[in-house]
């Protein structure tokens, strides 16, 4: 097996399906809250249809560093909860009425009791996490939650406005990297602890040094969760309404400028820019069309800019872990950059 | 200075002056975020005049053990910024348009917005716990804290109908009684690593025996927290608009029968019965008017019954720590249960 050989699609599936079974398991038994509205909205969530790349990371980034104690299990449905108390949060605060093409939690149960079961969620992660006596784990996972909490409040504050790309950068950073970064750092947490070397991890002080397997791993992830999120940001301008189950260009219509809007608005002309920040600001196509929008980014290329920008973030994903000991874990993580930036949905 | 002599207010007053002075000092600091709208909030919330009675009790449960590192400041700022993030989530949740007579949260600042501002408080005060690197703490405040989320979403369950003594007892015991059982075991947990034992406490795997300071200062909290909920609950019946900062009898007008109402409730004639299940029901005096309500609770000796329970409480919180070493902060302790009982607001 050479050390650049990329896997297939059914050989990490193959690799992971058992963990991933028991994962799901997982997941199932610490969303059960005394609570049956909390279970409810988590089994609903949980069996939406989402991609689990967040825990599928954290096997990976795990098994590339030899962990074999059930830790990576409980982590990965850890990294899924975490993820899914987001998106019940979120959904208050999109007030979106559908997500993935169905009725979002909110509008199913209402804002009270997801404020509520956002807060379970979290607190069961935490609690499930708490369990495994690492504070490096800790750590990593109180540290994202505040720096995605602060994503979304900045999100919130810049609707309707004009960003440029190193706003847009931070943005996507908070939103989706950093869970993608602590997830294959977590990986590496609790592989330390399989190596001899579990008292030092245990008791590590804050902010300590990451070793050099976290920090391969957690660019890994960084640039993976950029790619991942900027294609996400496209196929939200070009698909239509049947395919995300979603409104077309809902990012436009919440008053979000994602990669290739931000490209066009900085190359296009005055009437350019002007109808690109009329739709922003109307949080509507009224004044002027999706169509108008898509054909504008044409123009300027700003499609393929952010194609490009992606499929280049991907790449250095895949350069993040050269140094990483071959094998079918690290074949594996070769290939999940060319599946995420060539997804459709 | 006798083992059953309790302090004045003013030598309670005088012995935490200094050390309350730097926990609203910590309190800025923690609350201080890159992110403007959650340090607005988080300002606003504690320049409410509260009490600050979970940093009283965290400050004297460790005073009394013989505390002496800056933990407890920090631990004191801790409870009060869990707790100020739960008012930020129940802002929401009651869509209150007042909180001791000032304009709510969300009034002021949207749903969406305290949604995230609540979430990251709740980061923050687990980020400020996690630096102490002491599992029991991290185990206390995970654990209270779902404990607490739980019990909103009973008492949302319950909303409008009628509950018993048991199911009013659970609710706020979740609601207020666990955060000052928790705030005395914080000040126990953050003592231990003072004696020279702290190497034990910092690695205390889940669900290890309590200490019997633990023990002992968590029973005292727990009572104290009971008699604390029943006045505010008793007050809210019948002190008039002013006092409070709310409408009068607000817990009526949101469907929650308090400890006189379930009394009144157990004991009145069919007439009186239906009255309370129609204002319940209503959630409003339209078909029953806040007077009557009061003549049947005074006819019942219901808001008599909901005093002594509240006096009993205090009485027991008192005995709780009845084993612990005489000196000037179990005096304070043996004073908190009487101001708790005594107030007006």
């Amino acid at each position: 097996m050479s050390s650049i050989s990329i896997a297939t699609a059914s050989e990490v599936f193959d690799l992971l399906r058992d963990d991933l079974a028991l994962v799901e398991k997982e997941f199932s038994r610490q969303s059960e809250s005394p609570v049956q509205v909390v279970t409810d909205i988590a089994n609903y969530l949980m069996s939406g249809g989402g991609k689990r790349i967040r825990p599928m990371l954290l096997l990976l980034g795990a098994r590339s560093l030899g962990c074999k104690t059930d830790a990576r299990i409980r982590m990965g449905a850890v990294v899924e909860m975490l993820h899914t108390a987001t998106l019940v949060h979120d959904d208050i605060i999109d007030e979106a009425s559908t997500r993935r093409g169905r009725p979002s939690s909110n509008t199913t149960w209402g804002n009270s009791k997801c404020v509520l079961a956002g807060d379970w969620l979290y607190m069961e992660a935490f609690q499930t996490a708490l369990n495994e006596r690492n504070f490096r784990v800790l750590d990593l996972l109180i540290s994202l939650t505040q720096q995605m909490v602060e994503g979304e409040l900045l999100q919130m504050e810049k609707l309707g406005h004009l960003i440029n790309e190193e706003e847009y950068f931070d943005l996507i950073y908070r939103k989706t990297a950093c869970l993608f970064k602590v997830s294959m750092q977590l990986g590496a947490a609790i592989s330390a602890g399989n190596t001899g070397n579990s008292a030092d991890t245990i008791s590590a002080t804050p902010g300590e040094p990451l070793t050099a397997e976290e920090q391969s791993l957690g660019e890994y992830g960084r640039n993976l969760g950029l790619a991942f999120q900027i294609i996400d940001d496209m196929l939200d301008l070009t698909a239509n309404d049947n395919v995300l189950g979603k409104p077309a260009a809902s990012d436009l219509r919440e008053g979000k400028a994602t990669l290739a809007v931000i490209h066009a608005l900085e190359r296009g002309t005055g009437a350019d820019r002007e109808a690109i920040r009329t739709v922003l600001a109307d949080r509507s196509f009224e004044h002027v069309t999706h169509q108008q929008i898509l054909e504008i980014l044409l123009r300027h290329g700003s499609l393929a800019y952010a194609m490009d920008t992606a499929c280049a973030y991907a790449e250095a994903a895949r350069q993040s872990i050269a140094d990483l000991p071959d094998g079918e874990y690290k074949r594996a993580l070769l290939w999940v950059p060319g599946f995420v930036t060539s997804r459709d949905r």
